[in-house]
Order: C-alpha cells, then sequence, then structure tokens
C-alpha cells in the first residue's frame, strides 16, 4: 500500500470540511421563506374581490385603518367628513343650482367606507338615474364591469342594479390581488388616459400613488343616451381644455331656468387641479403622500388607509417633508380663506349675471343674439367657479392657478351680466342678489 | 542663617514659572488686535458721508459689487433692469394713466447706481415738481434731511434742489457710517412706523435687512401742499388698509381726463406686498436674502451690493435655500405667468369701465349719484390692480395675494361700467377697447 503524505491528508480534510460548510450553508438559506415586503399573506384572494374584509386578513394594518373612514367625523374649516349640508353653509348655491338636484341636496362627502350609504341615501337619486352613479361608489363594481361590460352596468337604472352592487369602496377599486400592485380599475379612466395616448401600465409606482385616486376623483359627465361614464379630457386636464371640450360637444348637464343658459354641473376635479402644474406635484409628491401618509403601528411601517384631509395629522402628513407643521399648516390656512374670499365674490357676480339674463330673457323684445352671448358666458363663468368650488380643498391643492380661475370667472360673469343689458333694458332692473 | 529645604525650593521655582507663564500668556493677548467681523477699517468715515467710494475703502467688496448696479443691464420675462419703455410694451397703460405723467413716460427702473442720473433725465419731471422726487434717489439725502429738515426739502423745487444732491443712491441710505448698522433713514419711514407704534430701534438685524429696503421700495404720496413724503400706512400695510386710508383723508394723484375719476397712483409697494403674510416673509425670508445673496471672492464672503431679480442669479439666491434651482425657478415663471394674464385681463376691464364712464359723464340727463358710485369703484379698481402692477415681482413676492387683489380689481372695475350703464344708457354704447 502506497503512503499517502500527513500534508496530502491535511489538505484534503480541509477541503471536505470548507465543501461542507457551504453545502450546507446553501441548504439553510434555500430552507429560508422568500424575502417579502410586509406581512406575508395567509390567504389567496380572488381577482377583483369585492370584499375588503378579506383582504384585510392579508393586510391587518390597512385594513383596520381603511375601517377608520366610516367613523371619521371630523371637520375643517373648509371641507372635513361631517354630514354637512353645503345649501345651509352657503345659500347662494341654492340659486347657483336652480333646476338640477344639487340645489335639492349638497351635502360634504364622507369616508369612503360610507360612500355606498351616502349615494343610496341622498335626494339626488330618482328612477331615472342610470347605474353609472353607483361607478365610483363601490368594489363591487371591477368585478361587475369585468362580468357585464361596463356598458350594461351603465345601461342598468340605479335602483335595479343596486342589489348586485353591495359594499362600498374597497380595496379592489385601487389594487390588484394578491400582487398588490395599484392599477387603474375605472373603465372611464382607462379610456380618458387612451384618448391622449397615455398608458398607465407604463407609470411609475409614485405616479401610480396619484393615478389610482383619478379612478374617481376627477371632473367625469355621461355620455348619450348610454349613459357611459366619460372624462370629458382629450384636449387635455386643464380649465381650459375641459371648457373647449364641452363647448365642442355642446354638453349641457341642465338649461338654467328662466336664463336658458345651457349649464354644466362639474364634479370633483382634484386630480385635475392638483396635477394642472401645481407646486406639491411639480416637486414629486403624490396624493397619498398628504391623505394616506406613512404611519407606525408598534414595529410595522404602512400607508395608512384612513384617507382624510391632511391637515387633520398635520404633524404625519405635511411633517414628513417640513420640520415646521404650524408655519406650513398656517400657509394652508391663509391661502383657504383668500380662495374662499375670492370664490364667494364670484358667486355674487355669476347670480347677478342669472338675473340679468333672466329679466333679458323675459323680454319679448330683447336681442336674441346678444342674449345667447350673455348665457356663453354665465355657462363658461359657472363652470369654472364650480371648477374651484366642487374641487375639494379650497383652493390648496393648486393656490395660484385656483385663485386665476376665479378672477376669470368673475370676469366673465360680470361681463354676462353686462351683455344681458345690452340684450335688453329690462335687465338693468334686475337684482344683484339673490 | 536657617537653611531651607529643597523641596520648599523646588515648589518655590515651580510658582514662579507658572506666574512668569501666566503673565507672558496676558500680555501676548493684550497685544493682539481686537477681533473684528470682515475687514479692519482703514479709514473713518464721516456721518451721513455721502460718496459711497469713501466708505468703499473699507469695504472694497461691497462697493465693488455695488458699482456694477451701473452696468447691470439685464431683462427678466417680465422685470430687469433695462431701460425699456412700459408703454410700449403695453400700450393699455396710456389708457390706464391718461392725463398724468405716467402716459408721458413710464420705464423699467435700473439699477441703484442709475437712480439720480434716471430721475432727472425722466420726462416726469418739471419746474413745478417738488424736491421730494429726489427722496428716494440719492445718498446725498440723509445729510441734507439733517441739515435743512426734511419738509425744507421737500418744498425746495426738484431743479433748484438739484445742485445739492449730487450721489446716486449709496451706502448711506442704509448703513450708519463707521459701525455699519443697518438704519432706517427716510424720514417718511420713521414717522409711518411711529403712526403704527413701531420702533425700529428693537428691530432684529434680519428684519432690518428688509426693513431698510422699506426706505425707498413702498407706496407713498405727497402730503399737503408742503408735499410732505408721506407713506399711507397709518390703518397697517394691507391693501385694504392702504385703500381706506386714502378714502379717509379723500386724496387724489389726478383727476382722469373726461372720466372725473379722482385716482390715486400707487408706486412700487415691494415692502406691503411682500411683508403681506407672504410664504417667505413668514419663513423668515428677508430682502437682501433673495436680492443680496450671500458671494464668495477668494476668501470673503459677503453680500453682494449688485442688488437684482434673483433670477439673474438663482443658484445663488435660491439656492441657498432651495436644493432644487430649477424647479423653483420653474415655479417663479408659472407663476408670474398666471398673474400676467390676470393683470391684463384687469387692465381689459378697468378700460371697458373708464370708457362708460366717460360716456356717462358726457350725457347731462346722467344720475349724477350712480355716476359717482361708477367713480368710486373705478377709483378703486385702478388702485388695487396698480398695486400689483407697480410692484416689482409679477406678483411673486406674494402670489396668492396678487390673484386675490386682482380678482378683486377686476370686479370692481366691471361693476364700475356696470354703474356707468345705469347712470346713463350712452354707457352702453362706449367701446370696451381703449
Amino acid at each position: 500500500m502506497k503512503r499517502i503524505p500527513l500534508s496530502t491528508l491535511i489538505l484534503t480534510a480541509i477541503v471536505i470540511v470548507l465543501a461542507a460548510g457551504l453545502i450546507g450553508t446553501l441548504f439553510f438559506l434555500r430552507s429560508q421563506p422568500p424575502p417579502q415586503r410586509g406581512f406575508t399573506p395567509l390567504v389567496e384572494v380572488a381577482p377583483m374581490e369585492p370584499d375588503s374584509s378579506v383582504w384585510g386578513v392579508n393586510y391587518p394594518n390597512q385594513y383596520s385603518t381603511f375601517l377608520l373612514t366610516a367613523q371619521n367625523d371630523t371637520q375643517t374649516k373648509y371641507g372635513g367628513s361631517k354630514l354637512i349640508s353645503k345649501l345651509e353653509q352657503d345659500p347662494r348655491l341654492l340659486t347657483l343650482f336652480a333646476g338640477m338636484a344639487f340645489s335639492k341636496e349638497y351635502n360634504e362627502d364622507r369616508g369612503h367606507m360610507l360612500s355606498l350609504q351616502d349615494v343610496q341615501e341622498t335626494a339626488r337619486v330618482n328612477e331615472t338615474t342610470p347605474g353609472t352613479c353607483y361607478s365610483c361608489k363601490s368594489s363591487s363594481n371591477p368585478r361587475l364591469w369585468a362580468e357585464m361590460g361596463p356598458e350594461a352596468f351603465y345601461e342598468t337604472k340605479f335602483f335595479d342594479l343596486g342589489n348586485r352592487v353591495t359594499t362600498p369602496i374597497g380595496c379592489a377599486n385601487c389594487h390588484e390581488a394578491n400582487t398588490m400592485r395599484l392599477i387603474v380599475t375605472n373603465p372611464a379612466l382607462q379610456q380618458a388616459l387612451e384618448a391622449q395616448g397615455k398608458d398607465w401600465q407604463t407609470a411609475t409606482r409614485q405616479e401610480m400613488r396619484s393615478l389610482v385616486c383619478a379612478n374617481c376623483h376627477v371632473e367625469y359627465y355621461f355620455k348619450g343616451e348610454g349613459k357611459h361614464l366619460t372624462f370629458p379630457w382629450s384636449n387635455g386636464t386643464g380649465i381650459e381644455d375641459i371648457v373647449t371640450y364641452y363647448a365642442e360637444i355642446g354638453f349641457a348637464d341642465w338649461k338654467y331656468p328662466d336664463a336658458g343658459t345651457p349649464m354644466v354641473k362639474i364634479q370633483h376635479p382634484e386630480y385635475e387641479m392638483y396635477t394642472a402644474d401645481s407646486t406639491h406635484f411639480r416637486a414629486g409628491v403624490a396624493c397619498a403622500d398628504c391623505h394616506m401618509p406613512y404611519t407606525r403601528d408598534g414595529a410595522a411601517k404602512f400607508s395608512t388607509h384612513d384617507v382624510k384631509s391632511p391637515l387633520l395629522r398635520a404633524e404625519t402628513a405635511c411633517g414628513a417633508c417640513h420640520t415646521d407643521v404650524t408655519y406650513v399648516t398656517d400657509r394652508v390656512k391663509r391661502i383657504q380663506d383668500q380662495v374662499h374670499e375670492t370664490l364667494i365674490a364670484t358667486e355674487d357676480a355669476i347670480i347677478a349675471a342669472i338675473n340679468a339674463i333672466k329679466a333679458a330673457a323675459a323680454d319679448p323684445n330683447a336681442d336674441t343674439t346678444v342674449l345667447d352671448e350673455a348665457r356663453a358666458l354665465h355657462r363658461e363663468a359657472q363652470l369654472r367657479w364650480d371648477f374651484v368650488a366642487a374641487e375639494n380643498s379650497m383652493g390648496f391643492h393648486n393656490p395660484a392657478e385656483a385663485l386665476r380661475i376665479l378672477a376669470r370667472a368673475t370676469d366673465q360673469a360680470r361681463q354676462a351680466q353686462l351683455k344681458a343689458i345690452q340684450a335688453s333694458p329690462q335687465a338693468l332692473l334686475a337684482r344683484a342678489q339673490p
């Protein structure tokens, strides 16, 4: 038997020990669970699952904060989630919306969890209301749109659709099941982006943290007999683009009683106002950064889903970027006061225009060409005013833009009043107040 | 002889060495020059020395940058230091200032070093012009005010005062000689602060870095026969305070030709606009922080005295606080565009009001009570517009406030037009354009 030198034996032993150690380490690493962001999912969630509590098993922090939107009964100076009547707060709205549903009831919007209850209890719906009105109110919708197709959804009457729409706004309105990816779920948003040549699938996560809000927090209208939910964005999302859009298609939500003006009611164009080059938007801040700030619960850090005004938790919401929270909230209040003062002046100007146009319209000898010019100015003035008034931030989402729009609206309202007087001297005698 | 122990000798030697060292150190320290901020003064400057070059011996960096204000021929989109005619840029001003000197000549203001030349060459002065017009144009003034008294200065005719006013704006307008303390030198500012119960001697240095600018960059008028330079601040420095002030004293700079409106020309209310709760002011930023940013020349760091638009050196001016200079200058440009668009609309509204009032005033059957209401609205609208138009920042010193004021001005101008029509149907036929 050939003798093996001691040095070779030692070297071999070292190699074996190292190899065993390496293999052991690899096996150990392989046996570890894959890396997870946040919690490990406990249940598989069905695609477009309407029931947010199922998603909540996997994401208890997000879900439990989301539930708080049902209890939220808070109020800020110009907003909040308390059920209060805007018509009582500012009776000018009764005149501005005369002849349409918003003069019957116009309440402060409440939290996401109450969206279904609020739309079902509003005095603004009746037996002719289309199913389209459910579009932004329920996490049942994504699956219904997939099953029925959006067109059938819109064309079904509101009261007939009610038994299939059973959940308030929830996880499925913004998230893809299991991956939790932020997604566009509203077909109207999908179509509006396509009309502008935009593909949301290429958006960054930070862009999606604003874009999912545009599933609902936008201006829209019901297009044609099919009451097809449509965003007026094909020219762009700025106020001038939207004014042009409605002018081009000759759309009207209602005709103003006795004045005869074809009117447009603006909904809640938070996304359009914010993205119109606002300072926060340009700085890369998403809606969720302020309205769903990162929150800590024990060791967990997550985006709160108790979506509400940043003013109600400024330390968390503003304090994430701004060191002096008192300073910045004082700025918000100052700007909102300035916008509110200007907004009320615009309302007074529009009401004066309405009364003048009504008086001229009642005069059989009025110059109808000039009267129509007055109506066109009234329509535009009120559309612009409503773009600021219906937008839930009292201008803070974009201060200079809000004030620019209101200045223009006031000017147009006064010019409408002047045109009415030019059409008929009767308009000179019209009251300036409601 | 008694023997001294060795230990005592050693101890005594140590004490002597330590004491000598201490005394030596104290003598060395005493022989050092006292601590200086910046340069050691080389010459003693006489109190209120008008000649800035004398001060410049001690402060060569500040002085050499100050001299650059004579060469500055730069232009921004809405301002700068280039000698251009505002009347050519915007011919609406010819109508707005009809019947007064600003329709003869209204040029962009130039640098501090050119202040004397510009006031002596302007077409706006004539043999009736009071010496008051020199108040903000020369570093000769502090000594002249001390020697003559401000009243005699104001009452001397401009052309007669000229041989005593020999230097442009300079060191003595803001600094105390030798201490270089920032001081109020304009008696009108002293009086305006006193009228509000304010004592500038208690102001912090940072407050003084804005307050010395108020020696000139403010709204003022010439009070009474003595043409006493006066700031309309006794109610406060906000636009509403100033409107009330001029209403209470029934002041008018001129009567608008053919319309008969008693008008007020607003000067350059940069200090009032900026301190009306603007975001930069509330954040503790002084005028000098942006307009005279810290600059380095070799090893020396000093406030540049080449006072000009921060847009012309945004890296230094904005970059001292803001990390993304392109982002913030884009914000400035966006805001200025929004304000400019709104400003032009206000001008159109005022011109329409002027033409309507002129038409009504020409009607012998016009209702004079209502016509006076129209004039009162015209006066206020134009005063508000001019508060933004004459303020050198195209609204950026206080964006929301500028837009709020313009919205109100437009509303008042259109109401003036309506009142004129109410006073006489002739006003309906008036042209809307200049």
